[in-house]
């Protein structure tokens, strides 16, 4: 049976599979070594995944099946600032905390063996909020974002301390993508969700942190032989096995 | 518990999760109403596929679980010319559709409500095939394609019958690009292989034979409540049903 990786969030999970997404380029990168699994939950807090971690992840392994990997990719919406258009979604620095530990516990506990790598929110584009961004609830007059990008690094601060508490790898993609100048354009398609760069980014992070603890394409098992791996004089040899 | 979509294939599925890729477009489709699976192997012809397809879908569902859909996607492996270079990849005609049958028994005894989609071979570019296939086995000195489009068309023609006479929905994916201009490198990146053009057309028409079995987004059950559906006055009231 081949190991699953599992990846939980929010809409940047959700949206993983689009054209150039995260998610898609995982799925290539273990076409032939693991099942890549989408949980993504648009506009969904910690608060809410907390209250459907159960439901959501139900059936999607058999009893005794532990998943290789979990990607937790929350506080975008937490991040949310609390009195602007989408404060509905936000949840306190410390419930964010105390919402991670509990959703880490959960998993820990179900599955002792899975590699649980957390993704801080990403960095915000105030201007691409403002000037891209189609708000569901447009009753807020501030001209105001909704979302900042210092709300957004406190929140990437808190997930990598609990990250760094529990000793779980984690991968700060708020710093990361920031590092890049002209971040705000070529990888926020509207100041907060991924172009095809921005995807590619925490792609290769994501894979680069599951190496460092030991999952890997060229560690795992090939599932069914390689066609490298037949022989063109005797091609039914390599079903034999 | 989500239902499956499961694509078994050659080349052509293993590869579906790249860039603009055809079982991306469809896990993103299904992002919040069931898992795409990927069991694409390529080089594989029926005889292979037949050999290894209960390896292949072990433990991909429980048991007494069975698959939304499952799409059987081979014949371009097939069709190569026996006396060419792919020559060892050749499945005579007849041998073929006797495998697909066998392919098809198989699945149906196994999961006899699962909607089965047969995808015939694609069409060839056999100007693309000489100009950009690094051919693996290169002491073939014909300067022939190692594939035609006319085998291509008889395999395809074959694999309706078949389709025809187990009464099970097909994609006649080569008829259907070869109704465009221009098919030849707008479709296939190697003669073969699709082009992001290429892989939308057969995402499309898989999607549509979905639909046609009863298979759609708009009827499947939405795993959680989707954002639209959260109240932003009272959130925690859509996740106590």
């Amino acid at each position: 049976m081949r190991p699953k990786v599992i990846l939980f969030g929010d809409s940047i999970t959700e949206e993983s599979f689009t054209n150039g997404g995260w998610g898609a380029a995982l799925a290539d990168h273990f076409s032939r070594t693991a099942d890549v699994v989408l949980r993504g939950y648009s506009g969904y807090n910690t608060r809410w995944a907390l209250k459907v971690a159960a439901r959501a992840l139900d059936g999607v392994c058999e009893d005794g099946e532990w998943p290789l990997a979990l990607t937790v990719f929350f506080g975008a919406n937490d991040a949310s600032i609390h009195d602007r258009s989408s404060g509905f979604q936000h949840v306190p620095l410390d419930e964010y905390q105390s919402n991670l530990r509990s959703i880490i516990s959960f998993f820990k506990e179900r599955w002792p063996t899975t590699v649980i790598v957390l993704i801080t929110p990403p960095p915000i584009d105030e201007d691409g909020r403002l000037s891209k961004c189609r708000n569901p609830f447009g009753d807020d007059a501030s001209g105001l974002p909704e979302r900042t990008n210092d709300s957004a690094g406190a929140y990437a601060k808190a997930c990598i301390a609990v990250a760094s508490e529990s000793n779980i790898p984690v991968i700060d993609i708020w710093s990361k993508m920031q590092q890049f100048s002209g971040w705000e354009k070529s990888f926020l398609r509207d100041g907060l969700h991924f172009t095809a760069p921005g995807n590619k980014i925490l792609f290769e992070e994501v894979v680069k942190k599951l190496e460092e603890s030991g999952i890997s394409v060229d560690t795992l098992p090939v599932d069914l032989p390689p066609f490298s791996e037949i022989d063109p004089k005797d091609p039914l040899k390599a079903f034999e096995r």
